[in-house]
Protein backbone atom coordinates (compact mmCIF):
# COMPACT_ATOMS: atom_id res chain seq x y z
CA UNK A 1 0.00 0.00 0.00
CA UNK A 2 1.26 3.38 -0.52
CA UNK A 3 3.33 5.25 2.28
CA UNK A 4 2.30 8.52 2.04
CA UNK A 5 5.67 9.84 2.27
CA UNK A 6 6.40 12.70 -0.41
CA UNK A 7 9.75 14.22 -0.69
CA UNK A 8 10.96 17.83 -1.21
CA UNK A 9 13.38 17.42 -3.15
CA UNK A 10 17.04 19.65 -3.34
CA UNK A 11 16.41 23.17 -3.89
CA UNK A 12 19.42 23.31 -6.61
CA UNK A 13 17.77 20.12 -7.84
CA UNK A 14 14.04 21.22 -7.70
CA UNK A 15 15.02 24.62 -9.93
CA UNK A 16 17.33 22.18 -12.23
CA UNK A 17 14.75 19.84 -13.37
CA UNK A 18 12.01 22.80 -13.74
CA UNK A 19 14.39 24.30 -16.15
CA UNK A 20 15.16 20.46 -17.43
CA UNK A 21 11.08 20.09 -18.17
CA UNK A 22 10.21 22.21 -21.05
CA UNK A 23 13.43 20.57 -23.14
CA UNK A 24 12.49 17.09 -22.02
CA UNK A 25 9.29 17.63 -23.71
CA UNK A 26 11.01 18.28 -26.64
CA UNK A 27 13.80 15.43 -26.92
CA UNK A 28 14.71 13.32 -24.37
CA UNK A 29 18.03 15.13 -22.30
CA UNK A 30 20.82 12.58 -22.38
CA UNK A 31 23.31 15.05 -20.38
CA UNK A 32 23.57 18.06 -18.22
CA UNK A 33 26.19 19.94 -17.19
CA UNK A 34 25.38 22.75 -14.69
CA UNK A 35 27.78 25.18 -12.39
CA UNK A 36 25.71 26.93 -9.25
CA UNK A 37 26.02 30.09 -8.38
CA UNK A 38 24.20 29.31 -4.67
CA UNK A 39 23.24 32.34 -2.24
CA UNK A 40 24.21 32.65 1.10
CA UNK A 41 20.07 31.67 2.55
CA UNK A 42 20.95 28.39 1.14
CA UNK A 43 22.33 28.13 4.84
CA UNK A 44 19.25 29.84 6.29
CA UNK A 45 18.58 32.70 8.03
CA UNK A 46 21.70 33.25 9.99
CA UNK A 47 23.56 32.86 6.91
CA UNK A 48 22.05 35.73 5.26
CA UNK A 49 23.17 37.41 8.71
CA UNK A 50 26.35 36.68 8.93
CA UNK A 51 26.99 37.63 4.85
CA UNK A 52 25.46 40.72 5.81
CA UNK A 53 27.42 41.50 8.93
CA UNK A 54 30.81 40.65 7.10
CA UNK A 55 29.87 43.61 4.73
CA UNK A 56 29.47 45.83 8.16
CA UNK A 57 32.26 44.73 10.16
CA UNK A 58 34.56 45.22 6.79
CA UNK A 59 32.82 48.51 6.74
CA UNK A 60 33.85 49.32 9.96
CA UNK A 61 37.20 48.07 9.79
CA UNK A 62 36.97 44.67 11.57
CA UNK A 63 37.78 41.36 10.99
CA UNK A 64 35.03 39.56 9.64
CA UNK A 65 33.37 36.76 11.44
CA UNK A 66 33.19 33.06 10.33
CA UNK A 67 30.86 30.96 11.43
CA UNK A 68 27.95 29.83 9.32
CA UNK A 69 30.34 29.32 6.29
CA UNK A 70 33.98 27.67 6.00
CA UNK A 71 35.61 30.71 4.89
CA UNK A 72 34.66 34.54 4.48
CA UNK A 73 31.83 34.45 2.01
CA UNK A 74 32.23 38.45 1.41
CA UNK A 75 33.89 39.34 -1.63
CA UNK A 76 34.63 35.56 -2.12
CA UNK A 77 33.65 32.33 -3.65
CA UNK A 78 33.45 29.25 -1.98
CA UNK A 79 33.70 25.85 -4.50
CA UNK A 80 32.11 23.79 -1.77
CA UNK A 81 28.42 23.48 -0.43
CA UNK A 82 28.11 20.47 1.98
CA UNK A 83 30.57 17.70 2.14
CA UNK A 84 33.10 15.61 0.07
CA UNK A 85 31.95 12.24 -1.00
CA UNK A 86 34.09 9.55 -2.67
CA UNK A 87 34.19 10.56 -6.25
CA UNK A 88 35.29 14.81 -5.24
CA UNK A 89 31.90 15.88 -5.36
CA UNK A 90 30.19 17.28 -2.79
CA UNK A 91 26.69 15.11 -1.25
CA UNK A 92 24.93 18.70 -3.07
CA UNK A 93 26.51 17.93 -6.39
CA UNK A 94 25.68 14.41 -5.84
CA UNK A 95 21.83 15.06 -5.52
CA UNK A 96 21.64 17.10 -8.43
CA UNK A 97 23.22 13.65 -10.35
CA UNK A 98 20.61 11.13 -8.05
CA UNK A 99 17.59 13.16 -7.52
CA UNK A 100 17.05 14.72 -11.15
CA UNK A 101 16.83 10.81 -12.44
CA UNK A 102 14.48 9.86 -9.81
CA UNK A 103 12.58 13.09 -10.19
CA UNK A 104 12.71 13.19 -13.97
CA UNK A 105 12.36 8.92 -13.90
CA UNK A 106 15.28 9.27 -16.51
CA UNK A 107 18.32 7.86 -17.12
CA UNK A 108 19.81 11.37 -17.55
CA UNK A 109 23.44 11.87 -16.37
CA UNK A 110 24.12 15.40 -14.64
CA UNK A 111 27.53 16.66 -13.84
CA UNK A 112 27.29 19.42 -11.30
CA UNK A 113 29.63 22.07 -10.12
CA UNK A 114 28.30 24.01 -6.91
CA UNK A 115 29.73 27.03 -6.02
CA UNK A 116 28.32 29.29 -2.86
CA UNK A 117 28.52 33.37 -4.05
CA UNK A 118 28.00 36.10 -1.93
CA UNK A 119 24.68 36.79 -2.49
CA UNK A 120 21.68 36.65 -0.19
CA UNK A 121 18.61 35.12 -1.61
CA UNK A 122 18.09 33.43 -4.91
CA UNK A 123 20.28 30.45 -6.73
CA UNK A 124 21.58 31.06 -10.14
CA UNK A 125 22.44 27.57 -12.34
CA UNK A 126 24.43 27.72 -15.40
CA UNK A 127 23.33 24.76 -17.62
CA UNK A 128 24.46 22.67 -21.03
CA UNK A 129 22.06 20.37 -22.13
CA UNK A 130 22.76 17.80 -24.76
CA UNK A 131 19.22 15.88 -26.51
CA UNK A 132 18.40 13.44 -28.65
CA UNK A 133 17.49 15.44 -31.47
CA UNK A 134 19.10 18.86 -31.98
CA UNK A 135 16.41 21.26 -30.64
CA UNK A 136 16.90 24.85 -32.13
CA UNK A 137 16.78 28.08 -29.45
CA UNK A 138 13.32 29.10 -30.97
CA UNK A 139 11.70 25.83 -30.50
CA UNK A 140 13.34 26.08 -26.71
CA UNK A 141 12.09 29.54 -26.19
CA UNK A 142 8.35 28.71 -27.15
CA UNK A 143 8.78 25.46 -24.52
CA UNK A 144 10.08 27.46 -22.01
CA UNK A 145 6.87 29.80 -22.61
CA UNK A 146 4.47 27.59 -22.49
CA UNK A 147 5.10 25.79 -18.92
CA UNK A 148 3.79 27.16 -15.92
CA UNK A 149 6.20 28.11 -13.42
CA UNK A 150 8.50 29.37 -15.58
CA UNK A 151 9.15 32.65 -16.78
CA UNK A 152 11.53 33.69 -20.05
CA UNK A 153 13.16 36.84 -18.94
CA UNK A 154 15.66 36.89 -22.49
CA UNK A 155 16.09 39.94 -24.38
CA UNK A 156 19.59 40.83 -24.80
CA UNK A 157 18.40 44.12 -26.65
CA UNK A 158 16.99 45.26 -23.76
CA UNK A 159 19.59 43.71 -21.36
CA UNK A 160 16.71 41.56 -20.34
CA UNK A 161 18.40 38.51 -17.95
CA UNK A 162 17.33 36.49 -14.83
CA UNK A 163 19.34 38.35 -12.11
CA UNK A 164 19.40 37.47 -8.60
CA UNK A 165 18.79 40.90 -6.89
CA UNK A 166 16.05 41.40 -8.06
CA UNK A 167 14.01 38.11 -7.65
CA UNK A 168 14.00 37.56 -4.66
CA UNK A 169 10.51 36.56 -3.21
CA UNK A 170 9.44 34.92 -6.55
CA UNK A 171 7.65 31.91 -7.02
CA UNK A 172 8.83 31.21 -10.41
CA UNK A 173 11.69 29.78 -11.81
CA UNK A 174 13.48 32.47 -14.23
CA UNK A 175 15.42 31.35 -17.27
CA UNK A 176 17.38 33.22 -20.07
CA UNK A 177 20.87 33.60 -21.87
CA UNK A 178 18.95 30.79 -24.36
CA UNK A 179 21.93 29.74 -26.99
CA UNK A 180 22.73 26.63 -29.14
CA UNK A 181 25.79 24.98 -27.65
CA UNK A 182 28.92 26.11 -29.79
CA UNK A 183 30.68 22.25 -28.92
CA UNK A 184 27.80 20.31 -30.03
CA UNK A 185 25.11 20.54 -32.28
CA UNK A 186 22.54 18.58 -29.70
CA UNK A 187 23.41 21.10 -27.19
CA UNK A 188 21.88 23.68 -25.82
CA UNK A 189 22.73 26.24 -22.78
CA UNK A 190 20.91 28.48 -20.85
CA UNK A 191 20.99 30.82 -17.17
CA UNK A 192 18.34 30.49 -14.37
CA UNK A 193 17.32 31.96 -11.34
CA UNK A 194 15.14 31.20 -8.79
CA UNK A 195 14.50 32.05 -4.94
CA UNK A 196 15.35 28.84 -3.70
CA UNK A 197 13.63 29.24 -0.30
CA UNK A 198 10.32 29.79 -2.54
CA UNK A 199 10.18 27.13 -5.79
CA UNK A 200 13.44 25.41 -4.00
CA UNK A 201 11.73 24.57 -0.27
CA UNK A 202 8.57 26.42 1.59
CA UNK A 203 6.39 27.50 -1.75
CA UNK A 204 7.25 23.11 -3.12
CA UNK A 205 5.84 22.28 -0.35
CA UNK A 206 3.11 24.17 0.34
CA UNK A 207 2.35 23.32 -4.34
CA UNK A 208 2.67 19.54 -3.22
CA UNK A 209 0.22 19.73 -0.85
CA UNK A 210 -2.31 21.49 -2.45
CA UNK A 211 -1.81 19.17 -5.31
CA UNK A 212 -2.69 16.38 -3.14
CA UNK A 213 -5.46 18.25 -1.97
CA UNK A 214 -6.88 18.64 -4.90
CA UNK A 215 -6.67 15.17 -6.16
CA UNK A 216 -8.66 13.85 -2.62
CA UNK A 217 -11.45 16.24 -3.71
CA UNK A 218 -11.27 14.74 -7.41
CA UNK A 219 -12.23 11.19 -5.77
CA UNK B 1 58.63 39.58 -42.95
CA UNK B 2 57.52 39.57 -39.39
CA UNK B 3 54.92 42.32 -38.08
CA UNK B 4 56.84 42.09 -34.36
CA UNK B 5 52.87 42.68 -33.07
CA UNK B 6 52.64 40.03 -30.50
CA UNK B 7 48.48 40.28 -28.95
CA UNK B 8 48.17 39.93 -24.99
CA UNK B 9 44.91 37.65 -25.29
CA UNK B 10 41.50 38.51 -23.05
CA UNK B 11 41.50 37.44 -19.06
CA UNK B 12 39.23 34.90 -19.01
CA UNK B 13 41.14 33.26 -22.22
CA UNK B 14 44.07 33.11 -20.61
CA UNK B 15 43.24 31.64 -17.51
CA UNK B 16 41.74 29.27 -19.40
CA UNK B 17 44.49 27.81 -21.99
CA UNK B 18 46.92 28.23 -18.63
CA UNK B 19 44.34 25.50 -17.30
CA UNK B 20 43.47 23.47 -20.16
CA UNK B 21 47.44 23.20 -21.74
CA UNK B 22 48.02 20.32 -19.18
CA UNK B 23 45.45 18.08 -20.39
CA UNK B 24 45.78 18.96 -23.84
CA UNK B 25 49.35 17.37 -23.43
CA UNK B 26 47.62 14.14 -22.49
CA UNK B 27 45.32 14.04 -25.23
CA UNK B 28 43.46 16.30 -27.71
CA UNK B 29 41.13 18.48 -25.86
CA UNK B 30 37.57 18.60 -28.54
CA UNK B 31 35.40 20.42 -26.55
CA UNK B 32 34.74 22.58 -23.51
CA UNK B 33 31.91 24.20 -21.65
CA UNK B 34 32.88 27.33 -19.40
CA UNK B 35 30.99 29.19 -16.46
CA UNK B 36 32.69 31.92 -15.28
CA UNK B 37 33.00 33.97 -12.29
CA UNK B 38 34.28 37.29 -13.21
CA UNK B 39 35.59 39.69 -10.83
CA UNK B 40 34.45 43.77 -10.75
CA UNK B 41 38.08 44.18 -11.88
CA UNK B 42 37.59 43.63 -15.08
CA UNK B 43 36.29 46.50 -15.62
CA UNK B 44 39.46 47.89 -13.82
CA UNK B 45 40.01 50.11 -10.59
CA UNK B 46 36.67 51.98 -10.84
CA UNK B 47 34.96 48.48 -11.16
CA UNK B 48 36.20 48.01 -7.86
CA UNK B 49 35.47 51.02 -5.81
CA UNK B 50 31.99 50.97 -7.55
CA UNK B 51 31.09 47.58 -5.85
CA UNK B 52 33.12 48.38 -2.48
CA UNK B 53 31.08 52.14 -2.58
CA UNK B 54 27.89 49.88 -3.40
CA UNK B 55 28.22 48.47 0.07
CA UNK B 56 29.09 51.30 2.05
CA UNK B 57 26.39 53.03 0.81
CA UNK B 58 23.78 49.76 1.49
CA UNK B 59 25.62 50.42 5.41
CA UNK B 60 24.38 53.53 5.17
CA UNK B 61 21.07 52.76 4.15
CA UNK B 62 21.48 54.80 0.96
CA UNK B 63 20.61 53.65 -3.03
CA UNK B 64 23.32 51.73 -4.55
CA UNK B 65 24.94 53.93 -6.88
CA UNK B 66 25.24 52.18 -10.22
CA UNK B 67 27.57 53.54 -13.24
CA UNK B 68 30.29 50.95 -14.23
CA UNK B 69 27.52 48.18 -14.57
CA UNK B 70 24.51 47.95 -16.11
CA UNK B 71 22.88 46.90 -12.63
CA UNK B 72 23.83 46.73 -9.18
CA UNK B 73 26.65 44.32 -8.91
CA UNK B 74 26.59 44.32 -5.02
CA UNK B 75 24.48 41.17 -3.45
CA UNK B 76 24.08 40.54 -6.92
CA UNK B 77 25.25 38.40 -10.48
CA UNK B 78 25.32 40.32 -13.67
CA UNK B 79 25.24 37.42 -16.42
CA UNK B 80 26.48 39.73 -19.09
CA UNK B 81 30.53 41.12 -19.71
CA UNK B 82 30.56 42.94 -22.61
CA UNK B 83 27.75 43.70 -25.28
CA UNK B 84 25.90 40.83 -27.25
CA UNK B 85 26.92 39.48 -30.12
CA UNK B 86 24.27 38.07 -32.89
CA UNK B 87 24.34 34.11 -31.92
CA UNK B 88 22.57 35.29 -28.08
CA UNK B 89 26.46 35.08 -26.93
CA UNK B 90 28.39 38.08 -25.57
CA UNK B 91 31.55 39.30 -27.48
CA UNK B 92 33.86 38.07 -24.46
CA UNK B 93 32.21 34.45 -24.63
CA UNK B 94 33.07 34.78 -28.66
CA UNK B 95 36.55 35.57 -27.69
CA UNK B 96 36.51 32.30 -25.50
CA UNK B 97 35.44 29.72 -28.65
CA UNK B 98 38.15 32.33 -30.75
CA UNK B 99 40.94 33.31 -28.83
CA UNK B 100 41.14 29.47 -27.15
CA UNK B 101 40.94 27.82 -30.89
CA UNK B 102 43.52 30.84 -32.16
CA UNK B 103 46.20 29.94 -29.11
CA UNK B 104 46.41 26.41 -29.16
CA UNK B 105 46.57 26.08 -32.94
CA UNK B 106 43.50 23.75 -32.06
CA UNK B 107 39.72 22.73 -33.84
CA UNK B 108 38.81 22.88 -29.98
CA UNK B 109 34.81 23.75 -29.31
CA UNK B 110 34.60 26.36 -26.55
CA UNK B 111 30.80 27.50 -25.18
CA UNK B 112 31.08 29.83 -22.62
CA UNK B 113 28.84 31.60 -20.17
CA UNK B 114 30.34 34.81 -18.46
CA UNK B 115 28.93 36.22 -15.56
CA UNK B 116 30.10 39.19 -13.53
CA UNK B 117 29.95 38.44 -9.93
CA UNK B 118 30.15 40.65 -6.27
CA UNK B 119 34.21 39.69 -6.02
CA UNK B 120 36.99 42.15 -6.44
CA UNK B 121 39.77 40.67 -7.87
CA UNK B 122 40.94 37.72 -9.45
CA UNK B 123 38.49 35.36 -12.18
CA UNK B 124 37.24 31.86 -10.97
CA UNK B 125 35.83 29.18 -14.17
CA UNK B 126 33.78 26.28 -13.26
CA UNK B 127 35.08 23.79 -16.69
CA UNK B 128 34.07 20.73 -18.53
CA UNK B 129 36.56 19.46 -20.85
CA UNK B 130 35.75 16.50 -23.16
CA UNK B 131 38.70 14.69 -24.21
CA UNK B 132 39.75 12.00 -27.52
CA UNK B 133 40.86 9.42 -24.57
CA UNK B 134 39.72 8.98 -21.05
CA UNK B 135 41.78 10.86 -18.63
CA UNK B 136 42.05 10.16 -15.28
CA UNK B 137 42.11 12.03 -12.37
CA UNK B 138 45.46 11.25 -10.98
CA UNK B 139 46.77 11.16 -14.60
CA UNK B 140 45.16 15.38 -14.67
CA UNK B 141 46.30 16.08 -11.22
CA UNK B 142 50.25 14.85 -12.18
CA UNK B 143 49.74 16.62 -15.40
CA UNK B 144 48.55 19.95 -13.60
CA UNK B 145 51.66 19.60 -11.11
CA UNK B 146 53.93 19.55 -13.45
CA UNK B 147 53.26 22.47 -15.45
CA UNK B 148 55.02 25.98 -14.73
CA UNK B 149 52.48 28.63 -13.98
CA UNK B 150 49.73 25.88 -12.44
CA UNK B 151 49.15 25.77 -9.06
CA UNK B 152 46.77 22.50 -7.90
CA UNK B 153 45.27 23.31 -4.63
CA UNK B 154 43.10 20.14 -4.76
CA UNK B 155 42.75 18.59 -1.18
CA UNK B 156 39.21 18.24 -0.29
CA UNK B 157 39.84 16.53 3.09
CA UNK B 158 41.24 19.65 4.34
CA UNK B 159 39.37 21.61 2.58
CA UNK B 160 41.92 23.20 0.04
CA UNK B 161 40.28 24.24 -2.85
CA UNK B 162 41.24 28.05 -4.81
CA UNK B 163 38.95 30.90 -3.66
CA UNK B 164 39.37 34.28 -5.51
CA UNK B 165 39.72 35.83 -2.09
CA UNK B 166 42.82 34.64 -0.73
CA UNK B 167 44.75 34.50 -4.54
CA UNK B 168 44.51 38.34 -5.01
CA UNK B 169 47.73 39.51 -6.59
CA UNK B 170 49.47 36.04 -7.12
CA UNK B 171 50.59 35.14 -10.72
CA UNK B 172 49.76 31.80 -11.04
CA UNK B 173 46.54 29.94 -12.24
CA UNK B 174 45.37 27.93 -9.46
CA UNK B 175 43.45 24.70 -10.17
CA UNK B 176 41.25 22.22 -8.03
CA UNK B 177 37.78 20.48 -7.85
CA UNK B 178 39.29 17.85 -10.55
CA UNK B 179 36.89 15.03 -11.09
CA UNK B 180 35.70 12.84 -13.50
CA UNK B 181 32.66 14.10 -15.44
CA UNK B 182 29.77 12.24 -14.68
CA UNK B 183 27.93 12.66 -17.60
CA UNK B 184 31.05 11.39 -19.74
CA UNK B 185 33.38 9.11 -19.57
CA UNK B 186 35.92 10.76 -21.94
CA UNK B 187 35.25 14.47 -19.82
CA UNK B 188 37.01 15.81 -16.80
CA UNK B 189 35.65 18.69 -14.85
CA UNK B 190 37.80 21.41 -12.41
CA UNK B 191 37.36 24.72 -11.03
CA UNK B 192 40.45 27.36 -11.74
CA UNK B 193 40.64 31.14 -10.31
CA UNK B 194 43.68 33.55 -11.08
CA UNK B 195 43.90 37.34 -10.75
CA UNK B 196 43.42 38.62 -14.07
CA UNK B 197 45.30 41.77 -13.50
CA UNK B 198 48.45 39.50 -13.25
CA UNK B 199 48.50 36.38 -15.42
CA UNK B 200 45.20 38.12 -17.46
CA UNK B 201 47.05 41.24 -17.97
CA UNK B 202 50.08 43.06 -16.74
CA UNK B 203 52.14 40.31 -15.51
CA UNK B 204 51.54 38.26 -19.57
CA UNK B 205 52.41 41.62 -21.14
CA UNK B 206 55.82 41.29 -18.95
CA UNK B 207 56.04 37.56 -19.60
CA UNK B 208 55.84 37.94 -23.03
CA UNK B 209 58.21 40.75 -22.80
CA UNK B 210 61.10 38.45 -21.13
CA UNK B 211 60.36 35.91 -23.29
CA UNK B 212 61.58 37.69 -26.09
CA UNK B 213 64.36 39.14 -24.53
CA UNK B 214 65.65 35.70 -23.67
CA UNK B 215 64.90 34.75 -27.23
CA UNK B 216 67.02 37.54 -28.80
CA UNK B 217 70.07 36.91 -26.25
CA UNK B 218 69.98 33.33 -27.86
CA UNK B 219 70.50 34.68 -31.30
Amino acid sequence: RPRNIIANPNCTTTQLVMSLKPIEKLSHITKVHVSTYQSASGAGASGMDELKEQYSEIERGEEPTVDKFAYQLAYNLIPQVDTFTENGYTKEEMKMYNETRKIMHSDIKVSATCIRVPVLRAHSESVWVETERPISVEEAKESFNNTPGIVMMDNAENLEYPMPLFLEGKDEVFVGRIRKDLSNEKGLTFWSVSDQIKKGAALNAVQIAEYIVDKEFQK
